[in-house]
């Protein structure tokens, strides 16, 4: 069985899983589930979207086998007591922007894979430092999973398509392809042992500059480059050095990541 | 499939787990595995019992399907970044003097559990409040496994058996069936609806007085009547209250329960 674990408000990011589940797999299900319990913020939960009938009219016209629509309390039934506590590279970029994102986050999927059982698992590499995260669960409590990461799907544009796209401002959605614009100029620009500073610095000034001409206000929670195996940031780059960035644009929250070496 | 898990050193408590698991299950397995994770004390972990070549030669003869005898990189591949945190029940009894250790006993349990899929598993009741841990565990991780919990098995005199009883020195071994006599003796006092103090105060002379008859030292760390279902101490006698003792003899930590009225 594949399992394809979603928040829903689905895109072609999650049709590109379920398009790789269905190739890997004799049968495809999608769980779609947003978990309270990886949202630090209530506000961020309650307009994460949600749009479960056209979801679920695009995977019956994709053949998957099964969609599973679980409430709150059939994930977390009441009283609570029990939780993944994470630790390591957590404390990093998402984990140090969302405090306890990533319990929230081991703690579904560790639900999830006991239900799924012997299993493919599916999760796309936008949510880079999840699917390290994943791996070390899968990893330690020894769940007969594999896991498949599905490279980003991007608009046009460039932008990494993510569901917190459609909460975008017209302005907004207009300057956040920055984010892999500076992307492919800190990728021109970076050499293997060179510093990365510089190139930081100039991806910030794309990033920053077109949010003021788009007239979008941008937060950068980090941009960085950093090992793709421990998340460290470097200070020169390396073979297996990748960009990270975590932004808000008018309030919506994105991150998007590449490898800066092609490999 | 039936699994029973164990730390070793069996003794009639864990060969009556294993008659259960025959007698419920097609196929048993017995794990063996002193988990470092739920000992709070590294000389405690140290000197316990281990005796694989006799446990493995008297299950061989009892017909069990398969032992599991994995060493602790096998159950915690280094590095560990993640464990099954807990609260609620744990606050209590064990978990107030072994800071930490009801969520190792979760963290080996569910990675015991994910190992054997569909199962029946089987515990003692002499560890009462790990047992509660553990049907959280299973109800808020949606286990596909079935607890079965099998009543205490006692010497003759009325001594819980326990791998640590071989750790008892000879005074020791003579004083600590008072902890089950003042089990006794408090269920010949107790009446429903009656105070639990005066009754908790009798045992706990009938504990100290047959300790210093043996010579031995004893401290107890806790004796109660709390209830079964959520093991906070009673005023008064319930339906549901349960005698609850820890107590120390010449450093050899013992634990105990016993419901206060027979079902």
């Amino acid at each position: 069985m594949g399992l394809v674990p979603t928040m829903g408000a689905l895109h072609d990011g999650h049709f590109g899983l379920v398009e790789e589940a269905k190739r890997l797999c004799d049968r495809v299900c999608v769980s779609i589930f947003v978990n309270p319990l990886q949202f630090n913020n209530a506000a961020d939960f309650d307009r994460y979207p949600r749009d479960i009938d056209a979801d679920a009219a695009a995977l019956e016209a994709m053949g998957v086998a099964a969609v599973f629509v679980p409430g709150v309390e059939d994930i977390h039934p009441a009283p609570i007591y029990m939780h993944i506590a994470t630790s390591g590279i957590v404390d990093r970029q998402e984990g140090a922007y969302r405090p306890g994102h990533f319990d929230g986050v081991a703690t579904v999927v560790s639900k999830l894979f006991i239900a799924a059982g012997r299993s493919k698992v599916f999760f796309g590499e936008k949510d880079y430092q999840q699917t390290r995260v994943i791996a070390d669960l899968i990893r330690e409590f020894h769940f007969p999973v594999e896991m498949v990461v599905v490279p980003t799907v991007r608009e046009e544009d460039g932008l990494a398509m993510s569901s917190r796209n459609r909460l975008l401002t017209a302005a907004a959605r207009s300057a956040a392809p920055a984010l892999y614009a500076a992307f492919q100029a800190g990728r021109s620009r970076a050499v293997q042992g060179s510093a990365t500073a510089p190139v930081l610095a100039s991806m910030r000034e794309v990033i920053e500059g077109r949010a003021a001409e788009a007239g979008a206000a941008v937060t950068i929670d980090y941009l960085e480059a950093a090992s793709g195996e421990d998340l460290r940031p470097s200070d020169r780059f390396e073979a297996d050095t990748r960009f990270f960035v975590a932004a808000s644009y008018d309030g919506v929250r994105l991150i998007d990541n590449v490898a800066v070496f092609e490999k």
